[in-house]
């Protein structure tokens, strides 16, 4: 494996990191580019809480070690590179960057980033995310270039979140007798075992994206099976990932890679020229950031 | 004025508060009744920050003796009685209970409750709030029945800082180029002074709803001139708030007051039947907070 150099001894092992809002996972490489473990944590969106972010990327890297029957010392050993959640925020890789981290050397980009560089092995191209977030990309001649992504206050329509805080607010109306109460709002209730709009929105008002997320899977059942409030927001999330997966994938030139742990389940919702453009992926986004070390294209600054 | 017996010495002043998401208002009155002063001190959402809501609330009070050229000794012997944002949430409401407050005694309730009872003398009624949050509430025989008011997350429909979150969302929208870039993308971008999505997202992901609310004038001046993107937000706005009055109308059996900052600019884009029930408040929510004390009608738990 190439690699730069970033310390007196270089790295015995090299971990490429995915981080988003749900989990982060991590795989670990010896320095040909042989797979020696994996292991996953927690949520790793470092725009929405750097502390758990950090906690998360040291847990995978350190369960991957684990995995490779490596001891905790290996960390001091270990070249981490990974894409999160949020470091497309000034803020958020600006306070990721003064990270005491205890590895090595640590490098860091956008999640979109090394999923993008992974997918299409660093060719033109454009990737559409669709997890507890949501995020469309285009890679042209190496230039990133993001459509949405905004977060859970501001955008990430049609993501799990979104979805699931959609169907919170129609259970709030639906709750006041200003919307019809059927299949959707009875099965929220039930979810968070709320019995009153107070009771929800206590339970809900602070939550993360992730407690949102949790009815993403009830909100898709129910759509399958024609529920018709389900289905306007299923089809009005497909539309605006329709919408800006078409940018990406005019910018790029290229093809569409599917990313996330909803994309599987809203595949066949997308528009028909959005679906013609699908390709597979080349690399996962774990290979996709080491891609990017390798290839000194991290866009974001690096802590050594 | 009568009063409960909540302590070896009466008080010798009585301030009503009204906390809303921006501002927190206070008055004062001697035992007869006869207004003294008046304080504002910024926000007293209990439900967003408790810590922020007591400084507003012991500064309002503290602004309204000092009006009042009373010595600041006097906060220990001021009965408070205030309706504050978030109350309505037992999470919030616990929290604040347990406040070691310096006054003489202290009794709250929901911003909603302490306005909708002076609204109406405690006759039965409706209000309207448009603030910085929105909600509707119903007086029937003393019962209070609230619709909307969900918050800034996952409601406040109509309401200054909703007006304001959909403008920007539609701004970013636009710098996508999925939505058409006009006059309204341009303001939110100038207000702000954001260069790109990123910026706009960077400053405003974690922001407060009242700084959201600050787009709220640009909206409706720009539906003024007839903006069909702003014109729509005021009308999806305006159809929810619509929805919310016409249940609280017909819960209390009793006519329609607005309360609320953004009330006068919204009044005249209800729906008709809407302003066919509206009528002038009786009293302000801070006198409306002091009558609740004195008809012992406070459901939420109080502080002695």
């Amino acid at each position: 494996m190439s690699q730069k150099n970033t310390s007196e001894q270089a790295p015995l092992f090299y971990a490429g990191v995915d981080g988003g809002g749900t989990k982060c996972r991590a795989e670990l490489y010896d320095p040909s580019g042989n797979l020696l473990g994996a292991g996953v944590a927690g949520s790793a969106n470092i725009a929405r809480n750097g502390e758990v972010a950090r906690q998360s990327i040291l847990a995978s890297v350190s369960a991957a070690l684990q995995h490779a029957n490596l001891p905790p010392e290996a960390l001091q050993q270990t070249l981490v590179c990974g894409g999160f959640a949020g470091a497309n925020l000034p803020s958020a890789s600006n306070a990721l960057k003064r990270w005491q981290h205890p590895f090595h050397s640590f490098y860091f980009t956008s999640d979109l980033h090394s999923a993008l560089y992974g997918a299409h092995d660093g060719a033109n191209g454009a990737v559409l995310v669709i997890g507890t977030g949501s995020c469309a990309a285009a890679l042209k001649d190496g230039e990133l270039t993001q459509y949405g992504g905004h977060g859970f206050l501001l955008g990430d329509k049609g993501s799990g979140a979104w979805l699931g805080k959609q169907a919170v607010i129609h259970t709030l109306e639906a709750i006041d007798d200003i919307q019809q109460k059927g299949a959707l709002a009875t099965a929220v209730c039930n979810h968070y075992q709320a019995h009153s709009a107070t009771d929800l929105v206590d339970k809900l008002n602070q939550a993360n994206p992730g407690v949102f997320g949790e009815l993403c899977p009830i909100v898709l059942e129910l759509a399958n099976q024609q529920d018709p409030i389900a289905q306007a927001l299923v089809q009005q999330g497909s539309s605006y990932l329709s919408a800006i997966a078409r940018k990406a994938i005019a910018q790029s030139g290229g093809q569409l890679v599917l990313a996330g742990g909803v994309a599987n389940a809203l595949q066949h919702q997308l528009e028909a020229d959005i679906q013609a453009s699908l390709t597979a992926s080349t690399h996962g986004p774990e290979w996709g950031a080491i891609l990017l070390y390798q290839h000194g294209a991290f866009t974001e600054g690096a802590k050594l």
